[in-house]
């Protein structure tokens, strides 16, 4: 941002007066560095109180002339919410309609597409909720998806994570930008993340005069979620009041962490890349992944794997410290066999990736 | 250790009988590369069941000619376990007679050190513990110390310091070899760390049919540890019934990824400091700091405010943010305040640490 700009947005917020909430909202937007004018976001809307509260405020922002932005609100019914769902979702259109943005709804079957995809409840939903995020993003030409997570959501995620065993790169939680598609073209923010509380969101709406809905899920203690919401973070809470606001900072440092790791992991893999192999794959030499650290080998042998077989699915430290365990030693001939398919054979000072974990005659 | 001595240790393995928790500590003192004969090694012993487990497998490694050490029991009675300690001091004491090692015990009135050194009651008696157990050590000629801490402690230390706000260097929780003294003469070992849980080493002791004492303390819930290890451990359980072995792992990754990156800072903290300073100090180079990457800049900042201070008492990560913004911009002149004594200035392209706040005219 140029020093005009700067200087015009620092004016613009001053002559206007903004609420604590939009205000917040405002300097976190200007933290992001995104764009203060002449673009399209779409924000996306549940009809609950956090995504409530990020339209309301961008509304707010908006009207006091704080950003020139233009906004598409994008509002995709599960079809979850059972016998108070049609209700519900009146009550999204009813605000937006009063708020006069441009509309996108769509409706998708989760459990339908669950079953077909063995997916669970959650993961259909979120995927089919990004998916149309982004094609709602697309259609409209923005550059932008901003969803209400807040610190509360971070919380959950980094236990949620830390409880399934992730290393640095999950306990990193979510980000407060990254990128929603694969050509880069599309990001997500979450312009609350890093400091609306569950409570702030919630009191910004009342203080609009604005309904919002309560998920029946959200009291669905079969969700590891919900059960860390209601049983884990009030125990947590006892020891350290501000835990939330604790937990997000570590989520922070670590993602810091994981980002320069594995960026160094990158450089190794690509360092220790062979390319031109006769069976069209690109193995690995032994010889710089054993004078490797361990934080930085393990997370190279991952980038690698990911990009020989496409995808890590199911892929797990055990598994990693098998592969490691072919660079002990001079012996090769070694074969590692991998859960969601392949093989990792050690030959002439080698790793290679094998599609078929066949015994090949060399 | 030689091929020839990997041979012998490896019959002697084969040759003996060693219940399974004998087993596999002779297995993990194997993995940590620890010395197999001609050594002393002091073991700590408190009378609980870890710790009464671990000298319990020695005596069945030793007896069985697994390993060629000699022991050393260090127990000391910190004075705290009330009307049931003199009974608990004598069962430890009848124990420690019957396997006939050498023993070294102490007193010490942990309460009345805790407020004379403005500690609070744990980190008074851990500090006197490893005071006295490094003097053991130096008495007996030993170059290692063996505490009980098991995975269950593992998993408590990673949560405590979970809640207290730790990045990854806290969160990789206790190594399972260390420095014991600042001359790196002394290695604290904990051979449990690793694999047993508390409820392997209370069976082993039940088994090898010899009583352990139950701490009080350990009901006491004041402690945050207490609570932890009765309320947010059990809860953690019905989300993962291996919680325990999962924080453990995760620990394990956590202090890998840690310690490379101490590692980069102090290379860092080393190429930017400028030795040759008129008043003592070494200042630090604004520009290498500035384009390096903030998870390496900020340890460096801590390995270097360590340095120049002498400890980094108090110093959270909203103190090293605040000499991180030191970096920004062009302007000189700017000071921080540091909690625990102690500011930091930019001056002239450099960081400078003053012990005195004082204003320096230039």
């Amino acid at each position: 941002m140029s020093v005009a700009d700067e200087k015009e947005a620092r004016d613009k917020r001053r002559s206007v007066k903004l609420s604590s909430f939009a205000r917040r909202l405002f300097n976190e937007w200007r933290r992001l560095a995104l764009p203060i004018s002449d673009e399209r976001i779409v924000i996306a809307a549940s009809g609950g109180a956090d995504s409530t509260a990020l339209l309301l405020g961008f509304d707010e922002i908006l009207k006091a002339k704080g950003l020139g932005l233009k906004i598409t609100v994008a509002h995709l019914d599960h079809g979850l919410r059972g016998e108070n769902g049609a209700r519900d979702v009146g009550k999204v259109v009813r605000l937006l309609s009063d708020l006069n943005y441009e509309i996108e709804t769509a409706e998708v079957k989760v459990k339908e597409r669950a079953a077909a995809s063995h997916d669970n409840l959650e993961q259909a939903a979120r995927r089919a909720r990004y998916e149309f995020l982004e094609q709602a993003a697309r259609k409209f030409r923005s550059r932008f998806v901003l969803t209400g997570h807040t610190l509360d959501d971070q919380a959950e995620t980094v236990l949620l994570r830390l409880i399934r065993g992730s290393a640095a790169e999950g306990l990193g939680g979510m980000e407060p930008v990254r990128f929603l598609d694969a050509s880069k073209k599309i990001s997500l923010v979450r312009p609350l993340l890093r400091w609306a509380r569950r409570t702030d969101t919630e009191e910004y709406c009342r203080a609009r005069g604005v309904e919002f809905c309560v998920d029946e899920m959200n009291a669905n203690e079969q969700f590891a979620r919900v059960r860390v919401r209601r049983k884990l973070l009030p125990l947590l809470e006892t020891f350290n009041p501000r835990i939330v606001e604790t937990l997000a900072r570590t989520a922070d440092l670590l993602r810091e962490d994981a980002s320069l790791l594995k960026a160094e992991a990158a450089v190794l893999s690509n360092k220790s890349s062979v390319s031109d192999d006769e069976r069209g794959s690109s193995p690995l030499l032994i010889q710089p992944l054993k004078s490797a650290p361990p934080a930085i080998r393990r997370r190279a042998l991952r980038l690698w794997i990911e990009r020989e077989r496409g995808s890590v699915r199911r892929l797990e430290l055990v598994h990693l410290k098998n592969v490691e365990s072919l660079l002990q030693g001079e012996r090769g001939g070694r074969v590692i066999e991998l859960p969601g398919g392949g093989c990792v054979e050690r030959r002439k000072g080698k790793l290679y990736f094998r599609k078929s974990c066949e015994k090949i005659e060399t």
